[in-house]
């Protein structure tokens, strides 16, 4: 093993991180800084102090990122509109790379040489992690204990644990079966059951909204205003972008609205079966199509739905921070420009309907879409040139080959 | 006007297109032959026959066009997960073709030297019956009333119709305030009050779906079998194409699935608010990618991915016939010989969710994709030189750079 | 004929828009402004003042718009390495917007409702002049009198001029059979024998460049300095834009360079044959690509040349002015800050070659790419996982299924 | 080490491969089955026959893949226009998956259960012989010596070769300073003095075509036959695909066609000098180009053009048997139905110029693309409409938003 003299951890507080805090002492014979960040997963994490300093850590970051995470991730990534495989949104692959950007500046802060992760060698994490991270941080040495240790099982694990002194906590009631990811944009489980993409899974998984079917019985409508393509306000109340997401989540949730069942396409070649919660994600896709489709100019919406496939994969795939992914946000940004206005969604039971859209900036032309007389808005004539044009070539391609 | 001996009208038995049928004949002192066509609008189209005799019209074509449109035109178009704009799923768009193909045909038999539609100025479809007949008779002459003659008012119609002795049968009960097409994928409303996009549509104007809110309490499961991308039996029985469509409408118009509601931009340059039933059409997207999702590879599937939206835009505007739409098909359709097997659809109060996806040709791969020991399946140390060599270019530019 | 006030003309001091200055003031009984700009087509044109005076003119506009036309327009296109259909360098194309926005603003400053221009009504220009004018004043009534009057033929014209005391100039020699357009980056030739594309141009056709073998026999190297993808100085001197292109139009031209001959799609839907020579365009073409070569991330390029075409094509059917293009713009420039540097090219007898590329911001890394030994800058096993893990779903899908 | 059997080398009978023979031998101590294959690279294949025998290979399979190579390989590729980068014409890569399925055919045929070739652990030929043989072969294994041994420098090599009783042929002159590969399409230079993108290659370098200075001071002309997007005929003469090549190579050779310098972005991730020649490819592109601008719709021209960078990518980095090629191919071949027809071509010191184009399917049409009058063929007023309609969407954005 190559030398290493700190290294910077990403921490959450958790079994298998600490096992990895205490693996890399021993292993590396290093320094470890430890980094634990709050992007809205919804668990506490000053409790992961206290952890690190019982492992006689010295420098820990402890850091609440998720007004950055919404504002300079999640909100970029929604003006694209951006989904996976037509069915993906993204939850786990844009929080990436600002663990990586903040992991990377640790160590630069801290003159570390080295940064480390918890997540699996079959994964799309690993890749995001370290593209992200060599991105910024060419030189750095990434510690990858998935990759290396031969702790391979959840008995080695307990073992190793207990030889170190590292206390398992009993969480309350039976642990969960499923690996689970979760922040501000969504909470994710694979494994277990739901490994096999034949098998339904069981109610008792989903954790951040009720099902349809549990859903109240009445709709609740919220009236959304964008900026430039970013939501500024719900309901008339001006709100910051991780108060928008949590809002979101809140009462998507609690219509039920959010859940994503799939099988994806992973980087590193295989099909894996996820589940995942996404209500506020779910919400500001619908919400933010519907605030374009009156403010955005057909051919500028046609481009950008052309190229979001591409995007999507940029983000999925660990490319965060690639040029490619930059130019395509210069593209996308400008775009914004005229995307504000309000949009009216209706959550119902697992639906998310938009029912009405108004904007200063709405090309909507009603002189001219009008089904009654438009006073010569529009010239019905005009039509004829358009069609007899744009079949030119069509005509002249029958007729020369006697169709 | 240029002179025409006979024209092929496309006639639905409707005032409107009686009305075009008379002034035809009246203004072009031509021969009118009409075309009436079963593509699934849910109406009986042998009244037509008598309302056309009435008119003193001798060629009547009277046709069952279901199985044609929905194996020909519906099928291969819901091979490409076929979106318009992220939310349209081109229910009038793809019937347009059939109904052009037909018109020449039967212009080609009976010496036709026209064909007319009763489309209006403002449309896509004027656009799409006439690019697409263009492309299969190019000398054809199009007659558009619409764009001719000075009936532009509900009044001067009324008064035409009168004073050629045009029978105005009265619906039973108020007349729509919606301009409405229907087919075996779809029903539109368009107009009246939801003309303007602000406005949510009233609950009466649906009429193929009940609401999520009047759904059934209970959730409806479906078995879909797929071969090669095509549905061919659901809940193990098997079905034609047009059978499938008119079963999934049924049973997802009773579960509240399928109403869309958007603003949409038009080929001729303007928005417009359209809102749509679709239920068969949802249901078979949505059980379409699950079932690619285990049976097509990963790069196949984001290459139809990248490319649908260029694809949908073509049948948006009237392309179906021409070479550029033939060539996609040639590469969608080579994607899906291995895109069979079975799909588990539960479908509750609006939502359609997929539960269970299972196949013969499955890219799944257990041993590889689980979270458990894998016995050396998949080799986590390949993962480190994907990484890094994924990197390359961005470690070379940060170090180039001083990034 | 609607309300004409005052119509400022698009004027070249010719016979033809002489002859529509005249036709516009009798038809439409209005004044009529002149706009007659030096966009580098070679011809003076101060001339043009005397001319439109004999006429009556009163506002007459003459302008150079040498640096402009350069800097905001052909520099911002070399940045994309646009090509049309794979060939075609779109010097007519990329002028016209220019031309456009000139004619709005001083339609704007001098209270003018219309413009005109000598286009005709089967070409590109005519919806290249219009659509541009459109996008930036949407009220403006365009005159297009190929589209309206009925001096079809050369005969009429040459009448027409004659009855209405239009000085017909006999040029120097006799005239050439060929439509002509210039300007700083081409000049191009339609009509005469070339209409049909079996025909070979006659070598008197060509006007700007020598033929590869009347060119010196000794070769003429060039040293070109980028900065942020644009050239700033040739062999050493600092130059504007458009002194770039007239030198690389005068050394390319004595050697041979730039002569294109194809058939090309119109938008307007026919194929048309054209010959182009563009010797300064055919130079900066190679050079760019020359220069991205080292400067340019590998995915970065990748973006930039798929989405090439589409931007080719934009600019080729008059949308310089629309959000789609404007959009592709932030995304190409976005990508051009590194693109600065020094390349070496050779010209000879017809052939552009690229002999030497240097740049600060190189990402050519001698350590890495080398032959010989590279001290571990790169690890040879590293390939290995890359190819294991980009093989994947291949191997997958081929042991699945049995291949 | 993995134990193997019995493995397949792709062997050219030359002092590497058959070191690698023999080590493999000794490393392994497994069979060595060699094969040799003829694919135009200008050298004899028999002697490495005898070479083989004297290390005592058993299996020794010799064969001439020229017309396979120039049928199923280039002649595919060459439909699309591929070319990487702008520049690079893509020879060795489109040679690679032939050996690939060759070397995969033999081990079935002998039953190995491993293959090996002489690629280097940086280079972009060990991913295509890698991926294309697991896309055939999933459960193959694959030995890459460079990646394993530890002669990384010619002393090693040689001593190696020594100590093993390997001939060291001399071959007559100096040693080449370059790593050359060649095959029917092309020969390529690596290495040396022209690794560093500054340098300007040696005039001594290039061995397959004459320099421009050097070739003849008069033009030849070709005619050349296509039939469905392939040369099937030369000035009147029938020929093979191989042939076609041969001749291409031979009479563009001495033309001083088909030199290209460039830096190039491997998949591997970093920068490459390379230098080409490509005599028959050159004249190739230009004459499929020329005849698809008669013969081709103008969307159908489009959609390849947008496709074919992605298309090119592909075959770069070794995905010719990957389904996502095959769509891609689907739609590729589709689009050719009806370019057929001749091309003239002339060739000038390095010049290739199209100088005309006929076809029985040609879509020109005189009639409507003439400046003369063309008798009503064309009607000037739809262009009207045509432009109107799109502007509409151009001009409601201005009139909106007060531009």
């Amino acid at each position: 093993m190559s030398e290493v003299k700190k290294v910077v951890l990403a921490y959450s507080g958790g079994l298998d991180t600490s096992i990895i805090a205490k693996w890399l002492q021993d292993e590396y014979n290093c320094e470890v800084v430890t980094f634990t960040a709050d992007i809205g997963q919804g668990e506490e994490i000053e409790p992961a102090r206290a952890k690190a300093q019982a492992m006689g850590i010295k420098e820990i970051y402890i850091e609440d990122l998720r007004e950055e995470f919404a504002r300079d991730f999640v909100f970029p990534m929604m003006r694209a509109n951006a989904i996976y495989e037509g069915e993906y949104r993204l939850g786990t692959s844009i929080a990436r790379p600002l663990i990586s950007k903040r992991l990377v500046e640790i160590a630069q802060e801290t003159g570390a040489d080295a940064i480390s992760h918890g997540a699996t060698g079959k994964g799309n994490d690993q890749v995001r992690f370290e593209l992200n991270a060599y991105s910024l941080m060419p030189d750095v040495k990434v510690i990858a204990p998935w990759r290396e240790w031969d702790l391979m099982s959840r008995e080695k694990l307990m073992a190793y644990a207990e030889e170190h002194g590292i206390s398992i906590e009993k969480k309350k009631g039976k642990k969960s079966p499923y690996s689970m990811d979760a922040n501000l944009l969504h909470i994710s489980y694979e494994g277990g059951i739901i490994e096999d993409p034949a098998n339904e899974p069981e109610e008792d998984m989903w954790l951040w909204t009720v099902s349809p079917e549990n859903a109240p019985d009445q709709p609740t409508y919220l009236d959304i205003t964008y900026e430039k393509g970013d939501i500024v306000a719900i309901n008339g109340e001006a709100m910051s972008p991780a108060t928008v997401m949590e809002y979101l989540n809140k009462v998507g949730g609690e219509n039920g609205i959010g859940r994503d069942d799939l099988v994806e396409n992973r980087f590193v070649g295989m099909k894996a079966r996820g589940c995942y919660e996404t209500p506020a994600g779910t919400i500001m896709l619908k919400a933010h199509r519907a605030m374009e489709s009156i403010t955005l100019d057909r051919n500028a919406a046609h481009l950008k739905d052309e190229l979001m496939p591409k995007y999507a994969e940029m983000i999925y795939n660990g490319f965060w921070f690639a040029p490619e992914r930059e130019m395509l946000q210069a593209m996308i940004d400008k775009s914004q420009e005229n995307v504000s206005g309000n949009v009216r969604i209706k959550l119902y039971k697992g639906n998310v309907v938009c029912v009405g859209r108004t904007s200063e900036n709405s090309l909507f032309d009603e002189a001219i879409a009008t089904f009654e007389d438009d006073g010569g808005a529009y010239n019905h004539k005009d039509a004829e040139g358009f069609i007899k044009l744009n079949a030119l070539r069509l005509r002249t391609a029958a007729k020369k080959r006697g169709k």
